[in-house]
């Protein structure tokens, strides 16, 4: 007989909860006496010490350096975030794997090292690094928020863990995603609902909502995510990180734990994720360099290292679509309309062109998408859930029903309309790319847009309405996009959308309805930046020349 | 009622013929007059002026330094190929469609573009290049050896053809194929079979078998086909040429017409063919320049421009792995095997290390890739060819079954399960490759491997039986992979295998015994040198070493 879901839970999560306390038992919090933000608690609760709230404010050079010029040891440094992720867990139960003790072996092993030799492993030498539960660290279950894998042991690591290790990498935590990695936010019936520190009750997105809010809780330095609907984007976006989603080919997802395993109508890609830009790149150089080469590891990685100053000549002018308040299909609260606005001006004052983008087409990649999971994947997921009871979410089962729909159309045929059709939408949307060429311009270098409608939804809204329509587009057509924070949410300024605007279907109404400039005061206001495909080493400059003339501007 | 292929068949030949002959009329031909090698027939015939004959026997890049310093003009170029090119179909049968008067309008253009400005239009400025049938050239059909496309105008260049004119080559013919692009030999029900110049009672393969006897009666400097099994080097190698065969993402296929629009379990690839491996380079650099950035024009192409001198340092030693007399499923013909050796000997004796690559798990891949043709276009295919009462050809018959087997068994399931399967067996070949290194040597450079059992089998046998095993595996892999010609079947020293050989099937009986020392002298034989995914630049320089080491070796 197969083993309840809840009993299953159970296990998990007395797994989990014993590893932590083992390390850094804390006092029970009071629901109550916490703020809203809940970013400020490491340092208010007094449980950390000020070397170690200072370790986790530093940004991943600062303390690669400090490693490397012995300032501070790998030790020192992974214990700080041991400590800081206990806290992050309690407040927003954002962990699912516990492994504090590899890691601090690992980082006494490369203090050693590097006091015995005087050189460096690698360039992430003694970084405490946190991954998705997707990839795999052998032999800890990978989950995915789904009864049948989390007690699972598993055997082998994936590529890009092994690879970060070789290149220094400090693995010590797992953190939580949604039932399958097929939602927006971060809940499922194993490790439960992960809650966004910025705003306990908002959401902190999903699939890569755990790696979210560890790292907006300074309980990471860097973590990695997947993406294949917005999955490393709507969390960065939510929890205001730097998140890179890359094109297919760059970084490794072999041997990590997928949705739907064959499904490759849309590519699942992985992608690093920090409040620092900088740890980004770096997590990007270090992967893609000639020594790390995993075109030799992966077969499906193209042999392509990271470049520098792609953008020539230096500091040109550059040319950037604006995707307005909607997207043909959702129309955007209004402090994402008010972050779009300030981006759009920052970068006309700081003599960049700006114009606008149409959302043309948008509406059919995303269906397609959508009924590419739909009728690729259902089969692959919902019995599975079903096996073990597991309650089916309300986006889940809005967005799976093909397998249960009795005698279904699939035959070759129905595959091969579905890729002429995305192969078309990848074209079309190519062509009117570069026919934004003038005779005195080149063709637009990126698109500013929003990651989502909301600056992250209501914790509980999947239910009953969700959109994820912003990021998909990106991940059909195979781009590349980089998300950054741009602002908060303001009752004062962000009125809500008076009777004059006029919603474009019920979906659009319900989403817009759900504005309450009261309840999203202080929610996080984050934009992406995307560009074309495989066009990675661009996207993350022209992100850094956003983030410079965002700090120059004085609505940020 | 839809009309006869038969009568389909006339009016396409009749549109061929009147443009050739208008062009061109030549008497005659008593089949009986000529050699089993046709290749000398041009210079016997007197039909080619003294400069006509040294113009096709000039290569690609001696012919645009000629263009360019104005010893010829791109109109004598391109009349001299038009009319060798008539002479090739009257002894071959290698034409499809004529763009004579395009191609000498073009040409006239072209150097009135000189004369006028003094600069050339781009570095293919005036060269003349013969396409491939499923290539677009508008309003031309692109029959795909089928009669459902046979008389259908076209719309819309395809994109390579564009990119391809920009650079200033002019096209002038297209070329033939088997029924679909499915075959390794060429024949259909339109356009008839093509025979192999340098053995008129040989194949030229497939499926881009028109290019491969056109090219090599120096009818055209350089071609482009397409491989999906082998369709470029299968020609490539039984005509005598250098064809490369790339992986995907390079050169683009965009606007083209597809066999089984929509199936891409296996990609299709383009590359270019030619008699001169500096005309293959020259191609090669010219589409993937950043000036012709066809990342622009194809959602599917790599930014990637191609590279010079990527095999570090220069001039290093290279390992070779050698895949020997088979694949362990069919077994070559002995003069195929002889040069196996000839090469590894002589690479050998050049200093580079040669090391035995055993065909593991090549069964599996070719079954998986036959598999996907079957399971996933069978149904695109033979029920139109039924439609026009298309009789099957043999060996379409063996390969597309799936779709006559009444009830089947496809679903995403099935496909997930033969995605995962697929990229398991990159994988393990990726590995297996890359396990080749030692403590003191870096990992194999490249495989030397036959191109099929034989050097061309004779006309009509894929009625019975055939093989692109030794093809195909790259395909599945998405690897690359260029041939070169080694040297030719003698009756002298290619004896046929004895009774102490054991045949590993029925199959490959059928193949051995077919082997007749008398009818195969004088067979081409050449083989390919397989580089691993997106190393077409390394590929190229491989087989130049190759080359060079031939020439010094007394075997050739």
């Amino acid at each position: 007989m197969v083993q309840s879901y809840k009993e299953i839970s159970a296990m998990a999560q007395k797994r989990r909860d014993d590893a932590l306390s083992a390390f850094f038992p804390i006092p029970g919090i009071a629901e109550d006496s916490l703020p809203q933000d809940l970013r400020s608690y490491p340092r208010t609760s007094g449980l950390l010490t000020q070397e170690e709230l200072d370790i986790i404010d530093t940004d991943a050079e600062a303390l690669l350096e400090k490693i490397k010029n012995r300032t501070l040891t790998s030790v020192q440094i992974t214990s700080a975030f041991c400590k800081a992720s206990v806290i992050a867990q309690k407040l927003t139960n954002c962990v699912t794997e516990v492994l504090f003790k590899e890691g601090l072996e690992r980082a006494r092993y490369l203090d050693e090292y590097l006091e015995r030799t005087g050189s460096l492993v690698g360039p992430l030498h003694g970084l405490p690094l946190s991954l998705k539960d997707s990839f795999i660290t052998a032999p800890y279950p990978s989950s995915i928020g789904m009864a049948i894998h989390a007690n699972i042991p598993t055997e082998k690591d994936a590529v890009l863990v092994n690879m970060l290790r070789d290149l220094g990498a400090v693995f010590y935590v797992k953190t939580n995603i949604p039932t399958a990695m097929m939602m927006a936010e971060t809940t499922n019936r194993i490790w439960g609902e992960t809650r966004n520190p910025i705003h306990k009750g908002l959401t902190p997105g999903g699939s890569t909502g755990g790696e979210g809010a560890l790292i907006a809780m300074k309980a990471s330095p860097l973590g990695v995510g997947t993406d294949i609907a917005g999955s490393i984007r709507i969390p960065s976006a939510f929890c205001r990180l730097y998140g890179l989603k890359p094109s297919f080919g760059r970084f490794s997802t072999l041997g990590g734990k997928p949705s739907i395993p064959g499904q490759d109508f849309v590519y699942a890609v992985c992608g690093p994720m920090s409040t620092s830009l900088g740890a980004v790149k770096l997590f990007c150089e270090s992967v893609l360099s000639d020594r790390a080469a995993p075109w030799n590891l992966d077969p499906k990685i193209i042999p392509m290292p990271w470049r520098n100053d792609v953008i020539q000549p230096r500091g040109r002018r550059l040319r950037f679509g604006i995707l307005g308040a909607n997207d043909g299909t959702i129309t955007c609260h209004p402090p994402i309309e008010r972050a779009v606005s300030i981006v759009a001006n920052a970068l006309k004052a700081a003599g960049h062109d700006v114009i606008p983008w149409e959302p043309i087409n948008h509406r059919e990649i995303v269906d397609l998408l959508n009924e590419s999971f739909d009728e690729l994947g259902s089969d692959a997921i919902i019995p599975v859930l079903e096996a073990y009871k597991e309650p089916v979410f309300g986006s889940m089962e809005r967005a799976f029903s093909a397998c249960k729909k009795g005698i279904r159309k699939f035959d070759p045929e129905k595959l091969r309309q579905m890729i002429v059709k995305r192969n078309q939408l990848q074209t079309e949307y190519l062509n009117r790319w570069m026919a934004t060429k003038t005779d005195t311009e080149g063709p637009m270098d990126g698109i500013i847009a929003p990651v989502a409608p909301s600056g992250a939804p209501r914790l509980g809204m999947g239910e009953t309405v969700d959109y994820v329509g912003f990021t998909a587009f990106v991940n059909l057509l195979d781009y590349c996009a980089c998300t950054f924070p741009v602002t908060y949410a303001d009752k004062s300024i962000d009125h809500p959308r008076g009777k004059e605007w006029t919603p474009l279907s019920p979906q659009d109404k319900m989403i817009q309805d759900d504005y309450d400039p009261e309840f999203y005061h202080g929610a996080p206001v984050s934009l992406q930046l995307v560009g074309k495909r495989l066009e990675e080493e661009k996207v993350l400059e022209m992100v850094e020349i956003v983030a410079d003339v965002l700090k120059k501007t004085t609505y940020n």
